[in-house]
């Protein structure tokens, strides 16, 4: 068995040994053109280029969760396209959307922006009925991300597009129950992929309908830039309409220095690092699918290419 | 029966109002000097002058889970001294400790750093299982925490004065443990009733010990300001050997603007918030234990005057 490698943004050398470790009996190299057809790849963003060389690839595994740069491609009908599911991102994406949950409702922010002054401040404390938390997206990171919130006592809504059930949430489901959810929520999670179908859905509309079409409604993007609507976003805030936002991820990545996005008072702006790919965590999840495949078992995280995820 | 309130900083009007309708049977009324003589009281920080008042007490109530000032006056030696157990207190601790635990592990003020100048940086994301988390005290509030904590993967291990086992912690127990669980942790939650036993615990010496006694010990001090030694910090800041700290209780309270405490750049400060009581949940606490012990049953609670807590 032959597996190739085409990572951009990463350096290969650790994948490929750790994934010669894992999987002694294959052949694991670093693709350069022209190289020997391959049975998988393991990818980050590849080129055209890559896929029109290795066209009989009967596994494409990419090293994150969301697949939307990948599905762009032409890809070889055959192929299965495999996601990560958790492989050590989940954790820390139930980090990254609590630690900015808490801080908004906390207002910890402005107790620091207190604190520079020198000044012991008391604010009225807020009522967690009050900030109800909606996520998008019920995914394994989506479920994980739930949980985590729900701990803190908040009330926790979940919009997916096929229904689920999951114990401690209110679950909402497809375009018939969406503007219900927003409106039930006043903190908006999004950690949907990024599909044809969910492009834009951070517009202007749809976050007006937050807390029920009153102010005060706050945003945490962890999942695609293209799913904001940027230019929307500043006049939502400036309005008061909404309170605030927390943005990992953004149209242009790296946001450009001159963005209005760095600097606005209400926006929180990391450097799309809410959830990282964990190499050693991956490899193995990767070479456990690739054995399974080899063996003809089931496999997670298999994309559906009309889907978009 | 008859209930007497005496709260210092706080209002007393809603919570006589809230303990007349939790219990219509009691006359419940707010303290003045040479007041008829109640079976309970309501307090927060009485004066002296309240309790020589009042000697036929039979219950002293506290509306904190910290009795350390209230210990500190002669109290009728027959009395029952009662704290708050959580009472909504601990989802507001494990929120806090969390979201200065995440903060600090996922360097997030950093970044907002960067993001102050426009920068899209990278930071090595640093190990989970290097940030072992230590809680000192495990009543209600630190067990909440703990778990709060074990929740996003962090390895967590908890001290107490009497040996305890709580699912998914290393438990330390007594003097002779405490070395060796400062030396297994990272991150320092103070979480301990203030008695004379653990005032100053948090001295050079201990939080020396903190990481294996390597740099990079972090401190989440929400016990009491008095069991730090406050002279003792800012060397162990300023040489390398402690992180950080965020700190939500001091010595004086409020803060003293000109503390070097407020400006020091590894130091958060917040005003005493990190747990406020929330009036609603301990008056229907407290009038479920009143209600008790004039049935002679058993409360949850109860202060040991020796323990000092």
């Amino acid at each position: 068995m032959r597996i190739t490698v085409c990572l951009t943004d990463n350096r290969p050398d650790a994948w490929i040994e750790g994934l010669r470790a894992a999987l002694p009996e294959a052949m694991v190299e670093n693709w350069r053109p022209g190289a020997p057809q391959a049975d998988h790849a393991v990818v980050w963003a590849p080129p055209q280029e890559f896929i029109d060389d290795q066209p009989a690839l009967r596994g494409i595994f990419n090293i994150g969760a969301g697949v939307d740069a990948l599905l762009k491609l032409k890809l070889p009908p055959e192929a299965q396209v495999v996601r990560l599911d958790d492989a050590g991102m989940s954790v820390q994406m139930a980090e990254y959307v609590c630690h900015a949950l808490i801080r908004h409702f906390r207002e910890f922010d402005i107790y620091e922006a207190d604190a520079r002054e020198s000044r012991w401040s008391f604010r009225k404390p807020r009522e967690r009925e009050d900030f109800a938390v909606g996520v998008m997206g019920l995914g394994v990171l989506g479920e994980r991300v739930a949980k985590a919130v729900a701990q803190f006592e908040f009330p926790v809504n979940g919009w997916s597009r096929s229904p689920k059930a999951i114990g401690g949430l209110r679950c909402f489901a497809g375009e018939a129950e969406f503007d219900d959810f927003l409106g039930a929520s006043r903190v908006l999670v999004n950690l949907l992929p990024l599909t044809e179908a969910t492009r834009g859905i951070l517009n202007r509309e749809n976050l007006s309908r937050l807390n029920g079409g009153e102010p005060g409604g706050y945003l945490i993007n962890v999942g695609r830039g293209a799913h904001l609507v940027e230019a929307d976003l500043i006049p939502l805030l400036d309005s008061g309409r909404l309170a605030g936002a927390t943005l990992d991820v953004f149209e242009v990545e790296p946001l450009p220095a001159e963005h209005p996005f760095w600097r606005h008072p209400k926006i929180t702006v990391t450097p799309h690092g809410s959830a990282r790919t964990v190499r050693e965590a991956s490899i193995a999840q990767i070479a456990g699918k690739i054995r399974a495949v080899e063996l003809g078992e089931p496999i997670a995280g298999v994309v559906g290419r009309e889907r978009g995820y």
